[in-house]
């Protein structure tokens, strides 16, 4: 399936819109994949972002794998429409403890009103790459919501 | 349904194990409710916890969810198992920006091996209560686990 | 929170939109209560229903909650147009065998493009009720798709 | 991942436990793809699958991705052990009337206690494959129930 976006502007509305997301800073999380219809999003391990084993906190997975999920749909959303996550779900498979962790978010069914993406959450080390979760995420195309 | 914690030191266990969610210190959640079975959690709005149009991020009221379900849990868990998260599902039913954000999580059904509990989320200001999320969760009784 | 039909007409289209679905029909589904925003409907133990132990399949448990949900939105839902489930999320509490089975669908949050109902299934026999099942549904209504 | 089954007799044990699946037999499903961690099982547009539109009713779509999915898992399960789901969450991308539907069960994450899984529906015809719909599912294996 080819992804083409409707808005010219496509990839500087993403990273701005990314750059205004003060929780995703509060998390330490990067951009380093961007396409239409695809972005991912890395952690890096630090103390404050783990549960009481010291893995990576199912909530910090979840919100790196929502934000990938949500601008991967945002590529493809036409000009003067803004982007709500309106549903997810995630089965987190594997605790996780490498150095990054990294959240590819991937357009599954574009659509006007309904996007429906995936986000993979890998763990990477050295020489490793673990399966941490996966989910499937419902994003909202919000007219006149600037994004 | 009534619910009775099999250990004796449960409530000690909840407050101890919050206490070393480094993540929950980071979103600045507090503890405000406890019984068997059920746990509230707080979050006051900071701008760190926003996404880009001012609203909580999905992330921050999916991780105080998620971690008010986890522990609801906990509260029956055996002495000697910790509970990790394995799935669950979350709707966004209405954007946040209260001054406070409430997680109240609830056990549905308790387990040997899993329990199912639910978390809704409200956000609250001086007369008015949203309800901004529901969600279901999947919480697993991990043996050898330190809680 | 109060549920206001928007169509004068709304019993009788539910009514008529549910003997159109031949599915129900053939699982031998029956609508036992219907007001805004809420739908039962209840299924008799059959063999034809079941999985290879005997349960109930959680395809048909889930079937009717998938119509319960659906039927209580379309309640609410304007003249001229139909409802189609978007995606919804199920947790099998208890294994069920009972006589009965009862799907309890109510809205949760009522929109006009989405609206959210939560489904709860009930196994009965003369003098107990388990609970079997709970799900989350996100209901769409479509224009011009006639219901 | 290389997924491997713990029993010798895995195949005969899967198409064994699908023939006693009454609401398979109901629904006409048939098992047209078998290997270790994946199940293929399809059904055939009749007028008792759809729901008030014609189309394959969300309750069948998601009945035989609920069996190809637990049948995937079971593939993989030690002997002595039986296969229930505990939940899911199914995504419909798009309303499905072609002449075949076939659910594909993969293994995500192989487990003692609990085992990932996710399931695509596509609609078949002569020259097109439509996504119809993507879920995944959380299957148990239970001790000493017979698969």
């Amino acid at each position: 399936m080819e992804l083409k976006p409707r808005s010219a502007d496509w990839e500087q509305r993403v990273r701005k819109s990314f750059e205004a997301q003060a929780f995703m800073e509060h998390l330490g999380a990067r951009m380093v994949h961007l396409e239409p219809g695809a972005v991912d999003l890395e952690l890096s391990m630090r103390p404050e972002l783990t549960q009481q084993h010291g893995f990576f906190h199912a909530g910090a997975t979840s919100s790196i794998a929502d934000s990938a999920a949500g601008y991967a749909a945002l590529t493809l959303f036409a000009d003067g429409t803004g982007v709500l996550t309106t549903e997810y779900k995630i089965n987190l498979l594997n605790p996780a403890a490498q150095p990054t962790l990294v959240a590819r978010g991937r357009v599954l069914k574009p659509g006007r009103t309904l996007t429906i993406a995936q986000a993979d959450v890998y763990g990477l080390s050295d020489d490793t790459q673990v399966h941490v979760a996966t989910g499937l995420f419902t994003l909202m195309s919000v007219a006149g919501m600037k994004d």
